[in-house]
């Protein structure tokens, strides 16, 4: 560290230590490092200042007064499972850590709603509100550790949005620490607690998915939904290809059937968590594909036979409704250990990209492509039914002429994503990594818009700088 | 006219017929008029200079480029029948009437989703949309009348908004003729035609509900479902009391039953729709509930025989589920003509409250004793599953103590509503008629964020002044 810097650090330090309790502080340079970077591969991470474990919005508060006054930048996070490097620190930053404001403040059953911390965790919500016969769907697939308030920076999907949509769709208001013309440090009111609402701009739903960049949410108002009655139905599907996988879930979008979940499994990836876990998954198929119907009834178990029948026409090897629960868990355990079971193995840079759901199978056929141009290995998982598709590059630990390819294939990725009429992120975020693919994406007029609302919200670009916008 | 202001219009009008056809240039005082207000009672409106029917996204563009240049407002409409005053004219403005860029220009079947003017109307839409056996879902009262592009800048609401949402959600994305840093005329993608996305701010969803003091949207992506199979059924329930109607729809949201419409109407309503159609609807009860059922199957049946339990459970005079197809047809055709019904005895004053659901009993007794308090003759409707009630105060006309009395009233409603955890606009927007009330209710600091953002992307204060925001 630069005697520069260490001054700095010291002033900050200083000028924290008189209003927030000493303990919140953090400065040790190993903490400090673990702090400092979500779950993105390569993508660069800053050395923070001091880090604060925050509290209350009162601390918050007063960190953003303190560092509006040093010019400090503020970069905020959850539990750092993020995949585009949104939560890395910048050079002589505050790491805003609001793990520990992990309160569930309010669960109203009458309204169908809650009112939570930031640092919450969604499986801890998710359990907290099902004691009260409710249900809060975004299932992410860190749901076991990420916090609602890192879900909310990034409009977090997951299996369920093909039916039940995501983060987005589930919040009401929130409080945020905000700057610009109200004053570095103010806390604010946005949204609503009613189910409709149009009383002024959607700020509220502006803050969603804005990754840290306009101000720290410190509390958040979620609508909820009733339990689910009953068990799924699992419907499995077999193909000989990834094309031909793509196209079922073409004709299930076509057929106007709704499962709450449709995900792909390539074999890559089943091939990873059977070696793993030994679930007895068979690994034979070039892709499986996993559908879930919620629908009660007898209407139900008349949209899973045609779920069946759809991955038929489809041209599966094979395609049947489980009637084995133990199997059904089995399949979808083996979809959430996907992305575990293959960093086991190599480094893993995750795609994001999301195509319109008819182009499904052109861009499972541009992934196999460019792997096979750049001599990379690409697993692929997706919430295909959402034209998600993550696509998993691995690489090799150390070996530089790989990192270099897999970093070339990730860009094609991205425009042929673009190409196809998609996004370069459906769910992960902007961060670092897809910042050169997101400007290549929007309208520069967009761009241009979004760059005004950051400037007129955070005039001193004190909120995660260079995240989102290249500013 | 003043001097001053006739050579401002004809400046105006030199500079638009260089770069618009003449034949899209409306000057006649008489049409003038009836093209600057839309439907809110006792709305101010201002003097038009000139209004354009524009046919085309570049002639919208080009018009903003002249108004910018001469700093005339403008002043941005579809059909009209918005309820806040948010279409009415400003003095000296360009009245923007897009009720003729009507075309739809794509329905994409394999991805449920539609690209449309904003001229179209929402029951036309419908109707196209249907024949590919796909369903848009908003369904405002004026459907048959009003635009996408109005129900896009009022995020506008409707019946089926408790089970599937609003105006914002479907929409995907759009086009806008926007100002700020990229220029005023400047034609703007946003938001995207995937299922899900997160590639920077959520711009698209900001315009919605703006109002049109944004931009000018001049084309809307609109995310579209399937077609809902088979007849959804319809559960009737009758009170005693508007109280115990408010306490029906408390049981049903704590039940976690989820109809696709649960619609209040009161004793008033009915006697002025069956005075009117003669559809033989009973009058003697205080208030009634209807509620559609389309869940399907047998699960379905249960839900609607649950509805029923809950009427009973509130002490419902009688509950019963229709088994006679005119007969809930013809209640549903009552609910959408109370409105017009009303409206032939006086001029209506309608407020557009949301309250938590759970308060929907305690906001209809203050509708009462309000009521009761002015000495006004308050009508209610409710789209009361959302908690979101219309209370529509008639006043004679050319009564002036009653109006007094009917305006003092109004902004009361808008207070108890705040007081009950609500909002003063559920759907119908701030327009000018809110605006009051939204300062009532919304954080000072949040309003002020909102001015941050009206600054930051229409600097000039060009689009729709004086709506929304007190700017």
């Amino acid at each position: 560290m630069t005697a520069v810097a260490e001054n700095g650090t010291a002033v900050l330090l200083e000028a924290l230590g008189r209003v927030v309790p000493a303990d919140r502080l953090v400065v040790d340079s190993g903490v400090l490092a673990s702090l400092s970077h979500d779950e993105a591969e390569w993508a660069p991470a800053g050395h923070a200042a001091v880090a604060l474990r925050a509290r209350s919005e009162a601390e918050v508060q007063a960190a953003v007064r303190v560092c509006a006054a040093l010019r400090v930048p503020v970069v905020t996070r959850g539990a750092g499972t993020g995949l585009s490097g949104g939560a890395n620190a910048v050079d002589g930053c505050l790491v805003l850590d609001l793990s520990r404001m992990d309160q569930v403040r309010e669960i109203d059953v009458d309204n169908l709603l809650c009112v939570v911390q930031p640092g919450v965790i969604n499986a801890t919500l998710k359990a907290a509100v099902a004691e009260h016969g409710l249900w809060y769907p975004p299932d992410p697939a860190s749901a076991p550790w990420s916090t609602i308030g890192g879900n909310v920076a990034t409009n977090a999907g997951g299996l369920c949005c093909l039916k039940y949509g995501v983060t987005r769709d589930y919040v009401l208001g929130m409080r945020a620490v905000v700057g610009g013309s109200a004053g570095y440090g103010t806390a604010v009111s946005l949204g609503r607690r009613t189910n409709k609402g149009v009383a002024g701009y959607d700020l509220a739903g502006l803050m969603v998915g804005s990754e840290g960049t306009l101000g720290v949410v410190t509390e958040v108002t979620l609508r909820l939904r009733p339990a689910l009655l009953g068990t799924p139905r699992t419907i499995v599907g077999a193909f000989g290809s990834l094309v031909d996988a793509g196209q079922a879930v073409a004709v299930v979008t076509r057929r106007g059937l709704t499962p709450s979940a449709l995900e792909l499994l390539d074999r890559t990836c089943l091939q990873a968590v059977e070696d793993w876990k030994h679930l007895g998954l068979e690994a034979d198929a070039a892709a499986l594909l996993l559908a879930r119907v919620d629908t009660p009834g007898d209407a139900g178990d008349a949209e899973a036979r045609a779920l069946v029948e759809s991955f038929e026409a489809a041209g599966a090897l094979w395609a049947a409704q489980s009637t084995d629960d133990a199997e059904a868990e089995a399949l979808f355990e083996a979809r959430r250990l996907a992305y575990p079971a293959l960093e086991r193995l190599s480094p893993v840079l995750t795609e994001d990209v999301c195509v319109p759901r008819s182009k499904v199978p052109h861009m499972l056929a541009e992934v196999e492509a460019i792997a096979a141009r750049h001599g990379v290995t690409i697993a692929t998982i997706a919430h295909a039914g959402d034209g998600n598709l993550h696509p998993l590059l691995l690489t090799p630990v150390g070996d530089d002429t790989a990192r270099v390819a897999a970093q070339a294939a990730f860009e094609e990725l991205l425009d042929a994503a673009i190409a196809l009429g998609g996004t370069v992120t459906g769910e992960h975020g902007v961060g670092l990594l897809k910042m050169a693919g997101m400007l290549r994406e929007l309208d520069p007029a967009s761009v241009q818009m979004q760059l005004a609302v950051k400037r007129a919200l955070d005039p001193l670009n004190l909120f995660n700088p260079g995240k989102v916008l290249p500013l």
